[in-house]
């Protein structure tokens, strides 16, 4: 039985034919489930749980750093790669700024071409809603509907460290951290935490000064980091415009691939973001069902005369009856 | 009776003698207050009970904006200004590449001498504990001890618009954004709503080129978005490093007070802050309280086999019982 939805592309959609498509490879069916599950509903949580049994065969890498460090050059490239070797490619775009989720025209110019109109290739940008808006919260889901669908591998092109993209950092299997030959922004990085979760490093533009000081240094720090890490993560110059480099970091994604099914790492990786998802599902849920009209109303009460006399975490120990 | 802590510094703290410090004015014990709210126990819960009936009457400032954009500069340009006038300043930097906070061996090198020195001011540098950590979490609790220790002016530094900086953000009264005569930035910062947010605009660094155009394209921004909003955002030019275009901010902030302090907005954004805080409170123990060594069993025995058919919002469902 068809599933109604408020979404204006089909009042009465038919899930279970939508995801029969989507498993088919249907490409356009596939950027119609992505536009559902971009809005949590019935239905989209209907479509994911059909599909789940087909999720789990792609290749998830990540492609994280700074604003102009060129991650979506380096993403175009590596989707180019992979199209020569075989794959079809998923891409998604999670970063305000990227060139190829519409910010070029700001932003890098390198042109998509052959890759826009590449079959083989799809790519999704990801809109922010505001500030700590549902951001990455659809962007898992999203990469679910590919790796359905039959994509071998999914990029998603991320900036940053806030939490909303460690949730889809912490749902790949490789990820590569882009910096630019400047120490600021790794000593930023560091700080941050960034360079405990890269797997590879690119500084790319390295023609600029300083490229094999920053690789030697950040080297060095990820070598003091983990002297005895099974997996040592590789530090490669590039200019990813010009396709230098590029190879090569493809040759490390396919190294940390081997790396990962070698020693039944991957499942353990796995379990890992499908449990941080259960438990943000759950999480979502208990709030959800707490806050009722009543205790919204309670709160408003009792913060009428706000320093009154109760503290925040008092009014908090009030209304959980504690 | 005297609260024990893991605190080295103060292995049993005598919690109401520590508040009465605070609440006198006394710096080093305002200092030790922080360190003790900074990691959450029952003693940091209890000092900021005891407190609590004394926050409220700081006026609460934030400076955000990109990296680079000079907000430690600005920010210690307003202390200036501000000690200049009388009230005594907090300054609490959650940025890690704060020139404010210590990263002003690769930032920005205006030296604070008279600044740090000034009895006056008090600056408190979070610092980041990896990446999502918990940055952001105790720097409203820190604010809330320098506002009840006599503090009359309270200037958050951040940088960015992820999650974290947004529950500062949400917790001052007036808002600046600092930027740079960039498109990009500018255009990034639109994506994320920063634009919705903000009170007052400063385009910092305004030798560089198009200073005045940038200015004039932020004010059509923001006459677009809020064309009959109370509060029109004015956009200033700014040389924070040599002083040009403080002032001008300076009086901004004091216009911005005088609009909320007129038509009552101010209680508004505050029961508005104080909500959000007892709301994320609850939440956290809802959270907490959900989680038991059980359940995060229960979780780990039903991903035994991660793809097998249950999805994620599943095995959510199972643990929930729903």
């Amino acid at each position: 039985m068809p599933i109604h939805t408020p979404d204006s592309l089909a009042p009465a959609m038919d899930i279970p034919d939508l995801a029969a498509k989507v498993l088919a490879g249907e490409m356009k069916s596939v950027a119609r489930a992505i536009r559902l599950v971009e809005e949590p509903s019935a239905a989209s949580q209907a479509l994911l749980d059909l599909i789940w049994p087909h999720v789990g065969r792609a290749q998830r890498i990540g492609v994280t750093g700074p604003p102009g460090a060129g991650k979506s050059t380096l993403t175009l490239q590596l989707a180019r790669r992979y199209r020569a070797a075989g794959p079809g490619v998923g891409i998604i775009a999670v970063d305000p700024s990227s060139a190829v989720s519409g910010g070029a025209l700001f932003g890098d110019r390198l042109r998509m071409g052959e890759i826009e109109m590449d079959p083989g290739v799809f790519i999704r940008s990801m809109a922010t809603r505001g500030i700590g808006g549902g951001l990455a919260l659809c962007a898992t889901e999203a990469a679910d509907i590919l790796d359905a669908s039959g994509k071998e591998v999914i990029i998603f092109e991320t900036v940053g460290i806030g939490q909303l993209e460690l949730d889809v950092v912490s749902a790949v299997d490789t990820l590569i951290m882009v910096t630019l030959p400047n120490a600021g922004d790794m000593v930023q990085a560091m700080k941050a935490g960034a360079l405990e979760v890269g797997d590879i490093f690119v500084v790319n533009k390295a023609d600029l000064a300083d490229a094999a000081l920053m690789k030697a240094d950040l080297e060095a720090v990820l070598r003091m980091q983990g002297p005895s890490a099974p997996w040592q993560p590789p530090v490669e110059l590039a200019q990813a415009r010009s396709g230098i480099g590029v190879d090569a970091v493809f040759a490390h994604i396919q190294a940390h691939r081997s790396y990962l099914l070698a020693n039944g790492r991957i499942e353990q990786k796995r379990k890992n973001w499908i449990a941080g998802r259960v438990q943000k599902i759950v999480n979502q849920r208990l709030i959800g069902r707490f806050w009722t009209q009543d205790r919204k109303k309670r709160l408003e009460d009792l913060l009428r005369d706000p320093f009154s006399g109760l503290s925040a975490s008092q009014v908090a120990s009030n209304l959980l009856d504690d």
